[in-house]
């Protein structure tokens, strides 16, 4: 009675927009304890309001000025703003290396934008598992816009960016032939393109070629042909400013599209098959790892592998019997 | 019979080096076909010969020039080399965007040589499971060296990385700060550094950001204090074909030490620990998604999850305590 009369306490102060409550949930959640899942529960009927955009593109290519300058353009719009933040993990700390970007630090004092960065020890997807998470936090606090901001584009980059209604990719000219195949790889997933520091040289050139990728398309989902947003220095006055407002100005179309066209849908359930996916391997391979671990079976394994005794498949298989219905 | 006759004579054919039976069961593995998980367990008790180095670091940072020239001087050594390239992934295309790595081919028609690059359209950690047993593939073929040579450096690189004994981290001068953080991600798991394009400005000052950091260390591993190898370009004579030749002679060095002081059991274990966990997420997560999406089950669950009649979390455990024993 007590939990749950909390855990609804909980639930109003969020969706009040209390700041220190929505962090400690977060950072429960970054920490899976257990005590967080519990609170998704509650929170998970409430969500669904915001506007979720996810931001990938490689090292280097200045998301998180981008995301800065961003912010500042919603707020102009008076909307409000969630930012996460999801940083590079290391399975053997953990922990967020950037902390909470130090750039963003000017809407610090901002109530309208609340900036969290996440990252996890876990290994199983936890990471994408947590964001999912935050996002609905961010979403029940009665943020108008979640940008999610990732760093890589692995493929846990794409399962963290299909918790979005709406995904930017930033790319820069001059980075060399793997970027290439980078950009192919999150082609798919993209629809809105952002050509960063297009003062450089190459900007036209790469352009170009997000251009002929697109004319290789029969047809675009909704009739949504991504846009293709090119930004200079985004705290220079002029024309820079003037195409981030611009970026800001197709982010809301797109939205629109995905309503109007009923591809919002479609991209609920995208996103709800990635949460199914991630509950899934939370509440079952975890448990089996964890006991087989505890239980020291899991180094008794390890050594006769080792000798060659006998192969990972034939173990897993074994264990598969014995622990499956 | 027939089937275990052919398995032995495939086993047969890679151990005398054929290419044609080794790259079409690379393949098979990268398709996820049943047999090609018959075939590892065959050839599991035959591997371990072969020293697996890993090469990571950011795109743009020139692996795969890198890899080119370190065949080129692994091969004046005499020695055989199997290089497994890891393409980055799209989750709706799948395959190898980069191919056969282009610029390999002046190897092509070396037998000492065998190039093949990896892609995989599974989710749950299936392209690094393909990884280690194309890895175990080059090692019973004879080659005394299989490089693997990543794309980024997320979470899934970092478990690719882990199949190997040695890893070379590889970065450039200048590349934002973006990749500081990266840096920290991988700094634990590097064993040898190298500064690719070391003629291009900033490289002193990421080579005393790199000290600075290794300084932090208080013990390192086995007494090996990661070296930092300064490369130019690969194909200039002089000084920077020098540097290659160093760093050649660096991944033998280390090799040595970690046989010297036994810890090559432990990268050993580390290896299989991976293997370990990616079978058993094959072999007990993936059956039961394919069993809830054939029979309908998932489309149904994420109508559920999308009227938010119920939760992810719950759903989970519903699921679980349904399948497990």
């Amino acid at each position: 009675m007590t939990e749950e009369f909390e855990g609804m306490e909980q639930l109003r102060k969020i969706q009040a927009g209390d700041v220190r409550t929505a962090s400690r949930l977060i950072r429960n959640l970054e920490d899976e304890l257990p005590g967080a899942k519990n609170a998704i529960r509650r929170i998970f009927p409430h969500t669904g309001r915001a506007h979720v955009v996810g931001i990938t593109g490689s090292p280097g290519a200045g998301k998180s000025t981008l995301v800065d300058a961003l912010i500042a353009s919603f707020r102009k719009q008076e909307k409000t703003v969630g930012v996460l933040a999801v940083d590079p993990t290391s399975p053997f700390t953990g922990g967020a290396i950037l902390g909470d970007r130090i750039r963003m630090q000017r809407h610090a004092e901002d109530p309208g934008v609340f900036v969290r960065s996440l990252a996890t020890r876990g290994a199983l997807g936890g990471l994408s598992k947590a964001v999912g998470d935050a996002v609905h936090v961010m979403d029940v606090m009665g943020k108008d816009l979640v940008l999610v901001e990732t760093v890589g584009t692995g493929q846990q980059e794409v399962e963290i960016i299909n918790h979005s209604h709406t995904v930017i990719v930033v790319l820069v000219p001059g980075m060399g032939d793997e970027i290439q195949a980078i950009k192919a790889g999150i082609m798919e997933i993209a629809d809105i393109f952002v050509i960063n520091k297009a003062d450089r040289d190459g900007s036209h050139q790469l352009e170009s070629e997000i251009m002929s990728m697109l004319n290789m398309v029969s047809e675009f989902q909704g009739g949504w042909r991504p846009p293709i947003v090119r930004i200079g220095n985004c705290f220079e006055p002029g024309p820079f400013g003037e195409s981030l407002e611009e970026l800001a100005a197709v982010i809301g179309d797109h939205y629109r599209r995905l309503v109007e066209t009923d591809l919002l849908g479609d991209r609920m359930k995208r996103k709800t098959m990635v949460e199914i996916h991630e509950a899934l391997r939370d509440a079952i391979l975890a448990p089996i790892l964890k006991e087989m671990t505890e239980s020291g079976e899991m180094g008794e394994i390890a050594g006769r592998l080792l000798r060659k005794e006998t192969d990972p498949y034939t173990i897993a298989e074994e264990v598969a019997r014995r622990r499956l219905k």
